[in-house]
């Protein structure tokens, strides 16, 4: 298996970090291939602007969608897009690996997303959803969340977890054709004993050493809709 | 009323720009104060590390939270961040006009959200959701999404908006204290006619000049929750 994190904590010490070095070693020792992306070790540039190409279609008018298009068929991405596009190509499973903040990814990973997930190579003209282009691949999202499980329950505070993530597991990873694995959540690690912390790490081997039999998120499929998009709901 | 816009789009000659224009030309003709931060243009740095601060908690391990509240305590933020500090105090009105990119905010804006929405000055220690820091004022997306609203529906391909948004609308702006105005959203810009265009930003003006009577999301309050912030299901 080859495996693509994607990882983004601006504190290496962190459990966000200690959760990578685990996969890494883990992974690696189980016979699997591993690239990390620390995006905060990168320096990453989050921003999508005309940095994001070498090429250009329109000078007057930035239409992000239409560079990229272009683009796509000029090789005409920056090296830093390309790389990511390359690690993307090679692995069979992404991981991001982030602190839940805000109730979504870091800016630095939301700009990962943004910029790396281009019109042209990765989507567009009926290449999305389980006929994507990653299709055949998966993807996880290991999250660590601030507060307690019970406050991010269909009845919490915060609202249900999995609508919360939705916009991601379905918005971004589904929407490029990857079968998303059910995501590994560890709710307040800084709070904490260092026992408690080893002990979600043990889960967290535990649960990547069952690769084999990740459970997958059960969406719609594209045969599911009419062409204008919309599920037939006269069975539901 | 004193209106702030945070504004996140590439290229000022977008849809985006105009309804961000708009939004200035018709609030100051109607005799309100307006503000813009316009977050391209000001080359807003949108990674949360320790640029964040002028002061240093603990130098040995970074913990965004704690240096929050010591820079809170402190008067500890860098310039940037307490400059938006300072508008978003001034306000009655937040605007977040923005492209929905990947389901979500651009990564230049929910860096803005991750560096300026800061543990200590704006939330914590029980100031959250309806005693929220920013209570009594009110916050509104105003988004344009790239696929048509049917496609947005309970039975869409892409998922219900209201469920896209929840995480930004409840997770972002309720968490804070706003009473979060349901949004203006705007579908396929780019594949409208001019004359289309016009008649959406005839829309805006229309609705900006209703501020008085917009119509609140109604959110369930702290006082519906018991003390570990779980829902009582019974009478639901």
């Amino acid at each position: 298996m080859k495996v693509f994190v994607v990882h983004a904590h601006p504190e290496p010490k962190s459990f966000n970090g200690a959760m990578t070095r685990t996969a890494v070693s883990t992974l690696s020792a189980a016979g699997h291939d591993v690239k990390v992306s620390d995006l905060y070790q990168m320096n990453w540039q989050p921003i999508s602007d005309r940095r994001n190409f070498k090429t250009i279609k329109d000078d007057d008018f930035y239409k992000q969608q239409l560079e990229e298009l272009h683009a796509s068929e000029n090789e005409g991405f920056a090296d830093d897009i390309r790389l990511e596009h390359e690690k993307l190509d090679w692995c069979d499973l992404l991981i991001f690996q982030f602190p839940l903040w805000w109730f979504g990814l870091p800016a630095i990973l939301k700009g990962w997303v943004d910029r790396v997930f281009v019109m042209g190579k990765i989507y567009g003209g009926g290449v999305w959803y389980d006929e994507g282009y990653f299709k055949g691949k998966r993807a996880l999202c290991s999250v660590t969340v601030g507060g307690p499980a019970s406050s991010y329950g269909v009845s919490g505070i915060n609202g249900d977890i999995d609508q919360i993530l939705f916009p991601i597991n379905h918005g971004i990873l589904y929407f490029v054709g990857f079968d998303v694995v059910r995501p590994f959540i560890v709710h307040g690690p800084a709070r904490m004993s260092e026992s408690e912390r080893r002990k979600k790490l043990n889960d967290y081997v535990s649960f990547l050493l069952r690769a084999d039999s990740f459970e997958i998120i059960k969406y719609k499929k594209l045969a599911d809709y009419g062409t204008t998009f919309v599920a037939d709901q006269k069975h539901e």
